[in-house]
């Protein structure tokens, strides 16, 4: 069984994503800043389809980034606007356009009942019973390799409260957001032990990977 | 001119203290495990007129910490504890004993008025008329050398607003603490300019380098 593993990108002041989150802007105020460091890579642009892009250790970090996973899980946030926005309603197709860049078998953790959603070579499927179902059959997608939780914080947040979290890596951009989603809240009852086993540095973002523990 | 630097613990959900501060609990449930990388180390150990204590890059890190700054400034919350406690009674002599580790002038940005105390080859200057006074006193202490804010976050805070601040010294506990004092707060109207310039990886704390410009 491979590891559940958290990789999100958060700002130096905690936040995964900024104040003000609209449909049109699901980042919130600034929160596109978090992501400045891997649009501009080549390997995130190859894998939505585009060329070009810059080279280095944030790029070899990604390709690794993008290998790694056996399926993936995330919160109905990430995958489209809440409750009674598009999300729920069967024509949304999430927000990456026609070639998502996961590649693989996508679990979203919802209320909405939908069936699977294939775009290109991947499946979102649409898990209304809960983070533990979820994880199981994000278990079985993938296999003996890692399932990647990719967001948003309280998806993150639910697998931390569970105990099942086996890595946090996060990948810290050097600005302060002062507001917004906090990656480190609704914690209450967890006590996860954390320890640093990799820092990679660069200019741009500063990457932080932790081994969790109960 | 020196440079004007803050140097702090800080958990990995971004608390420079824990909960439920008070005067017997000065950092709060759980704050001591910010620390806990300091006072094992030999460095801190001799600062504090004891011997023994471990060696290695942690240790290293904090002989240049120690050895660095020209003068040193506080918030009254670091000093002692907050209006009507000890901290108002000219008999409080902060919480580091006959010898504290500093071993340079502090300053201390309070609204009581006292008298410099020296205890050893350190003195505390009490200031009364505000952070841009308590830094011009710290500069002129200082000569060429640095001037370092040694906590606590509202006078970190206080120099991030007033943009006087050169560089941010982080050293990343990779514990959560639920609660208590956050560092990146308060910081309306600021918008510092963030650049990670290095970063030192330890098994016990992770040390993070950023300059700060306007």
């Amino acid at each position: 069984m491979g590891k559940l593993y958290a990789e999100i990108s958060v700002s130096l002041d905690g936040y995964v994503a900024g104040p003000d989150i609209s449909p049109d802007n699901p980042l919130g105020e600034g929160g596109e800043r978090l992501h400045d460091w891997v649009t501009a890579l080549a390997s995130w642009k190859e894998s939505h389809g585009k060329s070009g892009g810059s080279t280095g250790p944030d790029d070899e970090l990604m390709k690794q980034s993008i290998a790694r996973g056996g399926a993936v899980i995330m919160g109905k946030n990430m995958f489209g606007p809440g409750q009674g926005g598009p999300s729920d309603d069967g024509s949304w197709q999430g927000w990456w356009g026609d070639d998502p860049p996961f590649h693989q078998q996508v679990f979203v953790l919802t209320h909405t009942k939908r069936e699977p959603l294939q775009l290109s070579d991947t499946t979102f499927t649409f898990v209304n019973d809960g983070p533990e179902s979820a994880l199981e059959q994000a278990r079985d997608a993938a296999g003996d390799d890692d399932v990647q939780i990719a967001g948003g914080a309280s998806a993150i947040q639910q697998y931390l409260r569970g105990g099942q979290l086996d890595e946090l890596f996060l990948h810290v951009a050097p600005i302060l957001l002062g507001g917004g989603v906090r990656l480190f809240d609704n914690l209450e009852g967890a006590d996860p032990k954390l320890e640093p086993v990799e820092v990679i540095e660069s200019p741009a973002v500063t990457h932080l990977r932790y081994r969790v523990s109960r």
